[in-house]
């Protein structure tokens, strides 16, 4: 996925300043709702899609746990009718089809509304938003589009593997919020992957300008703080919430959730501090390669500057046939070798000046010794 | 609207220190009041411009909501008056007037006092104070002149749509409230293009010098935050309220209007860091700039300056004819090819030895690889 | 008043280490105490010059209100006997002739012990200690020396305008940390039209090092903070504060005068935000002039150098005569012409190269767009 | 140890996303566990290597304290088995062989589950996952592999050595707990010495960048952090716990644990500081000696470059046979003396230039005169 | 005293990783302990010293308060001895003897364990640790070598000043504790003199390299702030205290107390914030002379290599009698004059492009002006 992509800035809301509040504008743009429903208990599974609110309503109540899912939010009516049926209050349905909300939970008297983002690990670039609305024997789904990162939860469903058959609706919930959370942990190893190449370049080779590169993996890295940071908040209260519907050994598995959260964060601001720090080597390295360029420059020139004014002097055309004080050198028998020695002295004094200084004689080492602690 | 305008650091209050408290000092150039009148309940609507405290009293009462909409400031005995109407406290009053509150709720003995700052999509600059106090069965507002964003609501009033006018003062409030906030999105959408917009120069062309725009935009997103974080504090303290004023019902519509404010904080605080950060990269752009530029200059130099000292050298008029020793090379056969050769061969050993530094043959690649992750 | 003097860093305590607390230790340059005493109720003021404890003595108690307002700390026997008058607690007597406390709150048995600090707006330089007894029927008050800021209050009370004749001292103690806090709204405006000052001159000429005058700034509103800070948690605590000295109706007012003290904290904040991305663009219009300088340079010498080893080059003295491959061309035809040519060819090839890398044809431009959002 | 190993910056989980949670993936690379039983009480001490769940069941309850030491986590059924003869829970299970986890404290019915991690001095590299449950009269622990820093708590137990076998598992799990934590201060002082030569090397001699050494230093300290941080949480959430399986006793040792774990989150804050400011130090030092180079060069090049000039005037070969006009001073008697008088009035000139600007005759000094406090 | 040495970094503990807890390890350069006893009440004071534990039995609980302090802690044996009289708990008693404990308070069943840093004005370097244990009657203190800060409390015992003879032990604690910080205010007061000294010399000279005497500053104030910050934390924790060993009286004492931390924190936080400003400037200054510098360079070499060109052109050899084309003006009448004519135009017109760019005219001010506020 790339970078630049995800990092989209400005968040277009539909609904226009000052309209009334649970007003559901939906993106015209916004796939037409496909609905697919599971009912299952320990010993039943009912899994089909439906086209109609009544066909969902028929089936609600009949099994321990309902899932309904729907992938896609282009059906204002069908939408609206869903949450009559659910009884769902406007301002959440209002942020089910407004789909830049921030994670979050909502306490409302019979249900839970939760809100998160899904990131896709096989689809190039950005997320989208899931809502979950958990009640006492339902859980209601909404995606932006088909596809999603929930297929391991059904097949678990399916094969009746692990407790989520005997459970609640809210351990219905916890898988999915784990599913959700648990595709960044690849994208971050990715970021960590390019963080330490990046390291590696940075202090080895030092030829290119990489603050634009290492600004890109901040602007990714800040993407995901983003993303994460209400993830975990939304976590943490979830864990802390006194509401009926959700059990006390799920809570356990929340608990679980969140520490993955936590994990996350962790990982995401250690990546930022190396990403800063980069930017200091690397802005030290140009800095060092200047001085480099500078003395290589000033070596040469202050060297061969005093030797060319020599050879300026006694370039001169004073005649000495007018005067004996005239340029008496260029009729000496060692004239010239007078003039070239006088150079060679100039140059190894300058020489020895550098030297002196420490400007030669010493190999510039940037490459760091390496440190064992 | 243009960022230097808005940007007014120095607030001028105008009450001298030392006065009394509650004393009213009306701007001299405040614009005199209109006040508009609306009180309805379900089935009723009575609008209208009223122009005298008596003609509110007459109102006041006979439908469940009345909501006063004082538009300017410039007449102080008439607020006064209304202070005595409505039974506003001497402070709050003082707040009205002076318009350079911070947002804040305070909350009174049977009603509410909310400051918070208008903007205005559609005029250049600046923000206006808005004051609202919430009562049993009104809301009396003052803005500094006439020219709102509330019109959708008062139409949601005519039209009798949503849930308004069954609603009471409260929801009014919200309302009011809702569509103050949901002003800033555009203005920070702008904010957001912009800074894209900048992201994009500083990384592809790097010709000017961009801090300082890149400092117009810090502070641009400075006036923001002043403006939306003590609306977030304010709207956080209104849904914990434990005021009768303030209905079950319409706490859940400022929940949501809560996590509007936490949205647009987290909006302003990205764009700051990435700003933050294009001052980096734009500073190392300047110094790899620099660091080329030198590097030319010391290349070019570092060549044709012992060049020029060899022909110095056999520029000098020492007299061949005075001795053998003298410049021999002159009248050699072959000495001009031969001092031509020196020359070429210098220059070839110092190329080399650019190469060699890694200084040529390199192309300077500043535009970074796209990253993928 | 002056940045420089104002910033004295070092605060020099006058107990030596070890002694015992309590210990009273005058200021030798302390000025004599001048005792002012008002007592005031509805109907009645006393107002008059006091010379001794025993007066005060006499005076205490017999109005609803008095205020003994000490003007100088030089007296050690007469601040104890007061001590001793309102039973004061030693450490707090200390506090008072110890200039250099914090802002602060204690709450003793039956009355508040307030330290402030009292900026003058028309002395230059320096703050001085204002301390304040508050007890149920007295405000005893400690400054430094004659001159304060509190006329405007005292005026209120001779004239009995608001309702401070018929309010108790705590309604008074307000008063007073009321004046001691909106006196810093003038510094800090003209705080503000100094940081707008320095901004446009960083924006738009960059001919000095503004770096020192910016620190200056940031100096002085480190001072700001250092005042202002504490008064903010002091006033805070004064609101919450559940002693019985302080009335429900008064609590308002100090709730209104805690609202000053933030958004004084917030202009402070919003300046020292500004002064440190100052020191950014400052840092980055230096860093660009230097490019500037040295492209300037690097042109100049990258196209004379060559030219001035070609001139170099057939300024050489080879014989012509000795053999055919001397430098023939200084005896062609057109051999100066030729020279002049290919010098002409390298400055014009030259020329071109930097024009290909951009140096020239481009105006640097620094003053940036204005942006509109 | 070697700082860039210890650094790994990506963590592997092996559990897909969207699996049942409780679900053990075993690393295929681990150890196949060893397991060590001690169980002891005041009087009596059993030490076995033992081969099965059967033989741990066998032990249970039989003394005061059973501590069970699973060595290697490379056989699933086994660490199954166990899970169910101690009552664990599936989550917490899956935490033991998903050996990324943070340090954290878990409270479960009737155990604690403490996760840490142990650094192991004399090993070079990385730390490895250490897991805690402590029951009423058990410690079960894991470790990666064989080989700890528990030796000397075995030696304690062995020789009945201070209060060890009359204390209850709490007291076990604390002693455990405080030698994985005295662990970091060995390491945590040659960081200290590091940061001290490094700081002498920064100040003294300024030849190399050392800004990628000081990165790597800060990149080890960065690891120490994330280690140490989260101790800190967990130790202090244990010495809060309310849980029964604590003894009040056991308490204030933990008390004393935590405060080791504050005064090493101190130790390593502060060397952060310490090599955050090495970089400033460092960064000016490179600034300066670029100026320092620069002064050298802009002094030969301006003091030799007119000179040369004087002497490019007078190697002019205009004919001063065919007008007076044409350089007449090439005749003069004294022309030469004159020339070269003239090349000496512009050298000394400009070194007095240079004098009065400062840059001459005062010795740069890098090394700080001694700052005495 | 030396900031350099204060500052040493590593702490060696003594006590190996794993050791039982409450171990004594004495170092063996600890010096043996002298025993100073002081028992006093209102009407009675015994001073004597003591050199055995018996000595000390036989004195305790005859006065209301005895003060057993302990100079040096090099026997281990009579340490212990000490630990069993007073009821010590093993941990604290381990504290005590591993001096490089953070200022913390321990609370204990019967006594209160303080642990502080004192610093010793008059001498250069270091701290050592201060260990208090505040029993009913007694306090027993521990020092790690005779000479202390306290020997005015001690006066005012045996002159009976103040009411330290009429109070409990626990005021004699807070004497002592409030020695031990008022200590830190004459040091502080240093600092800020030097903070103001290189504030001085950043400003107005900008030689030397001072960014390296900048970070010892911060270094010292570093190390302050360690000592400061977990001493405020320890008064704020010792006024909140619930034990019953410290009187209400006596917590009044303690909050001045507190006061003077917070003061002390304020003073460190302050000088922190203008190193780390000075150190902004520092570099700027830097920036800015390396621009003079450069400009030196630009203008002097683009003036003379330009002339030095036309210079070299009328030194080329071409023979003008081979061609009238060949440099003509060698012949020409006034071809000096109009050679240096044009040198003269070429200078004069550089020297005007150099004025329009304001690089010239224009004198380099640095030194700011003062501003007045």
């Amino acid at each position: 996925m790339n970078v630049k992509k995800r990092g989209r800035l400005a968040i277009r809301r539909r609904t226009p300043p000052g309209s009334s509040p649970g007003t559901l504008v939906v993106d015209p743009a916004a796939i037409r709702p496909e609905v697919h429903l599971m009912r299952y208990g320990p010993e039943e599974l009912v899994e089909q899609g439906v086209d109609g609110v009544d066909a969902i309503k028929k089936q609600l109540g009949q099994s321990p746990v309902t899932w309904v899912d729907v992938r896609g939010l282009g059906d204002l009516e069908f939408i609206e009718q869903l949450g009559d049926v659910f009884e769902i209050h406007g301002l959440a349905l209002e942020d089910v089809v407004n789909v830049h909300q921030r994670p979050k939970v909502d306490e409302y008297e019979d249900h839970l509304f939760i809100v998160a983002r899904m990131h896709l690990e096989d689809v190039t670039g950005g997320s989208e938003q899931f809502s979950l609305f958990l009640g006492k024997d339902y859980v209601l789904t909404f995606q932006e589009r088909p596809g999603d990162c929930f297929e391991p939860v059904r097949n678990r469903i399916r094969q009746n593997l692990g407790r989520i058959r005997r459970s609640g609706p809210d351990y219905l919930a916890y898988a999915l919020l784990d599913a959700l959370i648990d595709v960044h942990f690849p994208v971050l190893e990715r970021f960590g992957e390019v963080v330490e190449a990046l390291e590696e370049r940075v202090i080895s080779q030092h030829r290119e300008n990489l603050v634009a590169e290492i600004h890109q993996i901040k602007r990714g890295l800040l993407g995901s703080r983003r993303a994460i940071w209400p993830m975990r908040e939304m976590m943490s209260s979830l864990t802390r919430d006194e509401s009926t519907v959700i059990s006390e050994q799920t809570r356990i598995f929340l608990r679980d959730c969140y520490d993955h959260t936590v994990q996350l964060m962790d990982m995401v601001e250690t990546y930022r501090e190396i990403a800063a720090s980069l930017v200091d080597i690397h802005l030290s390295a140009l800095s060092y390669r200047m001085n480099e360029t500078m003395k290589v420059l000033t070596i040469i020139a202050t060297i061969f500057i005093p030797l060319g004014f020599i050879a300026g002097v006694y370039g001169m055309n004073f005649n000495p046939e007018k005067s004996p004080w005239n340029m008496p050198e260029l009729g000496w028998y060692l004239g010239y070798p007078f003039a070239l020695g006088l150079m060679v002295l100039v140059a190894v004094g300058l020489v020895l000046y550098f030297k002196h200084k420490g400007w030669l004689g010493q190999r510039s080492r940037f490459v760091p010794r390496q440190i064992d602690i």
